[in-house]
């Protein structure tokens, strides 16, 4: 082996990021065509043949540059295994430290005084559309006008509607009526005595179908997985949204195992864009972020191993908040990969995305024996960021230049406004090697999602199995114990030259996707599609959150000459959700006035008029 | 593939390590027959053939298990890629706990204090034999009747002697004699001015070649490796040595890049066993451990990752301490991987194992971005074990006497007398799938030193590696990602076994080896020999201190019938050197009336006489 052009990466004590750095961007080039129907049949055919299979894959490695950049390389680092970082504080002024050892809901509240209760719905002239929020539905609870039954029904009867066949909007892959009206009754019931458990106490609340949650099956959107992996306990996570008394109401729909990101399902239906219904949602917590979008939850749980939380978030003009990794418990999530994942809110907006942040953190249940961390939660006051400390945001031009020219426009006009009223300041740095830090992540995640599937997959009958995740699951075991050794090697140099960027700026600004959503095809539908050309721009800035285990968030922005959500990505430093949430809330605030009211949107809390929800103070 | 039967694993909780367990004891079976000469290279011919390649190394993990213990197997646990342990204090009485801070002279100084002086040389009637440790040395300079030049002068004529036709020790790869008496002449004019830098100064002392220090090249015992990586500076564990005032005579002998056990190295000679010229060494630090047996230094470095110091320590009749993953700094040892290996002592004594241990731990550099961690070092006062706590020794029958008759009898008979004299009680346990860790642990460290050598290996012409590397270079590169992530995921599931085990016991002891010293045949010398039967007797013992990344020991306790030394390995808790180094001085103690003197033996303080040395106090 060996023929192919090598890469010999410098020390990385030798790597510039400056802005004059010559290191050159690569944009992923990505050599397969789009695939649906017979197609992707064929190629998962040949994939499969025993005798054609190493040959195949050989081919799609070296068109793919795997060789080059990977597999024959000459690099002196050692591996970096997982993306644990020591704990450092990032403290700045106005932000609230959580004690530890604090119940769930006593985080939730601790995060709810945070917030500056200044705008009442519809009173404030700049914002054009809001979600309603956690305390909208608090709010309305403890006004005793609206009761959690009440949304309850309403709840139920929007799902049922956007089941019809006129729109098919397949947000969930299980949602039990029975379970959502006991669980409203209970809340109800609290309200009733005046003993809510926390301001999440009755609201509606969805969990992406990757996640435990009793009494569901967690299918990781599979017509199988459930059936040799029975969900016997809630999730960590799902454990504290319980105790903080939120009405769990299905399993959200996903691209099956993960293996994606369009967010299509075969089995289960394409989740529609609510912006578009005739568009994708991103994936892979497609539902989650569908739910949200469409005003059926304030926020969802996602889970986020290569952009599964952003991407969609984006693509539905939701919030997306992708912790450090460690930061939440992993247990109770499905074991689709150990050094990536992380579990992730989608939430209307940045408010309730701390909100249920502050719910989830806390007690870590590393799976790893090393030492655990605990670090401190803390929180940014939300009020006026003109108080903030200044800002530096670092941008990559040529990186955050690659997409497409509505999202060029939306971002930059984006930090040009943070630039002109927070006078926060935009350095210029080159990201080195971002092409071999995604084919890097690409081997981890698929080398480890087969390791860990592979004693379920050997006694499978594939016909189980939708196409397109048959091809990936065959590409995921692809690869050989250098590759998988050089993909950590990578690791380590890329964390190492993220440090230095961090040397020079707070956070890197990036566009959440290269594209907006892209239209759904029928040929998809039934056989899922491959459409890795499609796939590399929207995971085009998200590998640096999963592979270097960095907390990331996404913020609606703007919209495409279709009207299509545009997302704003922030990438911080380990334990910085903090200041990730503040310059959401930031973003948020000068994008309010123009936030367009998804095409689908169910309003659970219509009967409430302007103000009235806060008469109960 | 799968159609072998796999192992399914029981979830770790389940796992019995008590005598009672139905675990069932599995010796390696290897399936590999014996080759050397023409049958090497016929081997390694194929072995290299791009065509037949795959097959072969397909039906090689078959028949050797495994397909049916690693890749294809049914397992929950995640991976644990790296033996990182929290520290844990094991406070004792009688132990010395070193400042943080200190030199490594400060350290030594400590070290030494924790010494009893009670034996003069000779007068303790219970000593039949034992090397000139270094606190001989040094009293010897202080007393200023020898000098470290005479000692070099000594030195030299030894070395040159061992390397006559008719002995060919083969102990040294790179051996400068200028460069030694300079370091002597600095020693010497040091203790002239009455300055000596610690009780190391001007002592000889030998260096593995995997380990960098200057003026020498790091060749790895390739012809090869020394070329395309340069030796630029001492290592940290060298650095440390130098400050202490050691004279480093040198770069010992090793198996090829420590792909073998035996130590037979066809570039620079077959290393012999000093108690018979006729056999092994054991490897790979073999030259380590033959210079100190023969009495040219009272201590040397080797590295171990996979029992490299332990066994030719063992072989050899000499200490060999392993401290526990990452207590010593690895920077400047060759990558050859990087979560087995760890720098360890060979020694004369256990005392002076001791003293060199405490000589190189303290800094550590961890390679690895995760949190640095800097234990305390402590250190046991070797006075009398009546004073010191009871300890509990793990016993697992079945794996214990899967040994040669002869160790058996020595190791055995050695618990008996610690039962005997001190009470120390042996409890029987169960070591619960230790062939699978075996497996695992061979899969790791070939999957890495393929990752980490690969740059230079892919422009190598192959005719400079010897043919027993080649061959083990080949298999090296034989497993995929699963192959590799399963490894790992057997080393988390031996990690908590262990842990249950050291619930019921301080530490495990076992023979340090299957089988003593074997014969070096002719047709071994010039090809190398594969002889994987025997390598599986030597690492039987080894595997949980490497892949675990547990401290181990293995001290003198007998010899079999045709004279060969016997070795007994004690394997302690993460960092738990301080028993470790207390237990194997007990052993010493009661094993001191029967040792004997090697065939091949340099007296370099030969002038001494009876009590002379501490005549300066």
């Amino acid at each position: 082996m060996g023929f192919c052009k090598r890469v010999v990466y410098k020390p990385v004590a030798e790597v510039d990021v400056s802005s004059s750095s010559d290191e050159v961007y690569i944009s992923a080039n990505v050599k397969a065509p789009r695939m649906a129907g017979l197609l992707v049949k064929l190629f998962v055919w040949l994939l499969e043949l025993r005798i054609l299979k190493p040959l195949l894959l050989y081919m799609l490695k070296r068109e793919n540059q795997v060789h080059k950049f990977v597999s024959f390389v000459e690099l002196e680092d050692p591996p970096l295994y997982v993306p644990l970082h020591p704990y450092e504080e990032h403290r700045e002024p106005e932000t609230k430290y959580l004690e530890s050892g604090l119940s769930p809901s006593e985080q939730v509240q601790q995060a709810t005084e945070c917030i500056e209760f200044s705008e009442n719905i519809g009173e404030n002239e700049k914002i054009s559309f809001r979600h309603w929020t956690i305390l909208d539905y608090s709010r309305a609870y403890l006004s005793r006008q609206i009761t959690p039954n009440m949304v309850a029904d309403k709840f139920i009867a929007s799902v049922h509607q956007s089941n019809d066949p006129a729109l098919q909007m397949s947000f969930f892959i299980s949602c039990d009526d029975q379970e959502i009206l006991r669980q409203a009754n209970e809340a109800t019931l609290r309200y009733e005595r005046g003993e809510p458990l926390s301001a999440l106490d009755g609201v509606p609340f969805a969990v992406k179908d990757e996640i435990d949650c009793m009494p569901y099956p967690t299918t990781g959107g599979t017509k199988w997985l459930h059936k040799v992996r029975p969900c016997t306990d809630d999730a960590d996570c799902v454990k504290r949204l319980k105790l903080c008394g939120a009405i769990i109401v299905g399993k959200t729909n996903m691209h099956e195992l993960g293996a994606g990101t369009s967010g299509i399902n075969p089995h289960y239906g394409a989740p529609r864009n609510p912006y578009d219904t005739n568009k994708i949602t991103g994936g892979s917590s497609s539902g989650s972020a569908a739910v949200v979008s469409a005003g059926l939850c304030p926020a969802a749980l996602g889970v986020d191993g290569g952009g599964s939380v952003r991407i969609p978030a984006s693509l539905c003009g939701v919030v997306g908040l992708k912790p450090t990794f460690s930061r939440v418990s992993h247990s109770g999530v499905l074991p689709l990969n150990w050094t990536v994942g992380m579990v992730g809110v989608l939430a209307g907006t940045v408010e309730d995305a701390m909100i249920v942040y502050s719910a989830i953190s806390g007690q870590i249940l590393s799976h790893q024996h090393v030492e655990q961390r605990h670090p401190e939660v803390h929180l940014p006051l939300l009020n006026s960021p003109n108080c903030m400390p200044k800002i530096k945001l670092a941008r990559y031009d040529k990186w955050f230049n690659d997409c497409s020219s509505d999202i060029k426009l939306s971002c930059s006009n984006a930090l040009d406004q943070l630039q002109k009223i927070y006078g926060w300041e935009t350095v210029d740095i080159n990201v080195p090697e971002i092409e071999s830090m995604r084919l890097a992540h690409y081997i981890t995640i698929g080398s480890e999602c087969n390791a860990s599937l592979s004693r379920y997959l050997e006694k499978l009958d594939m016909d189980e199995v939708g196409w397109d995740a048959r091809a990936a699951l065959s590409l995921y075991g692809a690869f050989d114990s250098k590759e998988y050794l050089n993909a950590q090697r990578i690791r380590n140099r890329q964390l190492q030259i993220h440090q230095k960027i961090f040397d020079q700026a707070d956070v890197i600004v990036t566009p959440t996707t290269g594209v907006t959503a892209y239209t759904i095809q029928d040929d998809a539908q039934k056989t899922g599609e491959l459409d890795y050309i499609n796939g590399a721009s929207l995971v085009r800035y998200m590998i640096a959150g999963n592979f270097l285990g960095l907390p990331a968030v996404t913020v609606p922005v703007g919209y495409d000459r279709d009207g299509l959500p545009i997302g704003l990505q922030i990438i911080g430093k380990p334990w910085s959700e903090a200041s990730l949430i503040y310059i959401a809330y930031a973003v948020q605030g000068l994008c309010a006035g123009e936030y367009k009211k998804p095409e689908v949107y169910y309003d659970l809390l219509s009967g409430l008029k302007k103000g009235e929800t806060t008469q109960q103070n």
